[in-house]
């Protein structure tokens, strides 16, 4: 990973501007960074916490259930406009843990991103619908869409 | 604010209890504060994005001014949770802006939240109907209900 890493940096370089897009959003690579790091913490609980309740690590509670899955659709939408600049850690300019790969593979890693957000919004509906089943299966379908874009593109 | 800050430590450590609640979301304080401060980390980029197009700090638009008002509603649902348990900077254990106040008054803390979410929600319809001065008016009111807390809930 890391020599793959150094290999890539000349060619995100040659892509990175130091305007910042998406928007006039974020007027710092920096703040691209932290909006995105802010909204996948955020994800992590969300996600964490549902595990846990089909788990049995906590109490199972229908209600809560509902409102995490529903928190995870509407935040799976939202890290994707902080990508729109090329923030990478690398250069050493801002840390950050996202891949140059992001950049340079820009259709897959929106194709991945569209299937997240599908995957948790079929998440919100299984949890609406209280069959256990149906949650679990759902659940393996964010986590296998969280795993296969850590793997692919996250460092 | 030094000063009433350790005077209250006593006051809060008679409440403060080991287990963090909110149905086992939060395994640690750390975890509580970590979540809250991402979602306001989130609010204060998608309200700061809002009124710099309200300035023209950044180009006016009004499919992003309504993406940037929605996920703001959505996002001003999240952090009160994090609240449930005790965490606060107080005793030195999680670094926190959140003063002790907040659980001392939590009735008012709580009757707080519920008007900025309120107000959030005002704005993202004002932002749909796409007519600049409701936006204005409803920003304002978003913006008194973040300074309103600020002023007497945050350090």
């Amino acid at each position: 990973m890391k020599f793959a890493k150094v290999l890539t940096i000349a060619a995100v370089a040659a892509l990175t501007t130091t305007a910042v897009s998406a928007g006039g959003m974020f007027k710092k690579d920096k703040d691209a960074v932290n909006y995105r790091q802010s909204a996948f913490t955020m994800i992590r609980f969300e996600f964490g916490n549902i595990g846990d309740m089909l788990k049995g690590k906590v109490p199972y509670n229908q209600e809560q259930i509902v409102l995490r899955a529903e928190a995870l659709e509407q935040l799976s939408k939202l890290p994707w406009k902080a990508f729109d600049d090329k923030s990478t850690a690398m250069g050493g300019k801002v840390e950050s843990s996202a891949l140059p790969k992001i950049w340079q593979d820009k259709g897959e890693f929106e194709k991945i991103a569209k299937t997240f957000q599908k995957n948790a919004k079929a998440l919100a509906e299984a949890a609406r619908s209280g069959d256990k089943g149906a949650i679990k299966k759902a659940v393996g379908g964010v986590g296998k869409t969280c795993k296969g874009c850590h793997d692919n593109f996250k460092d």
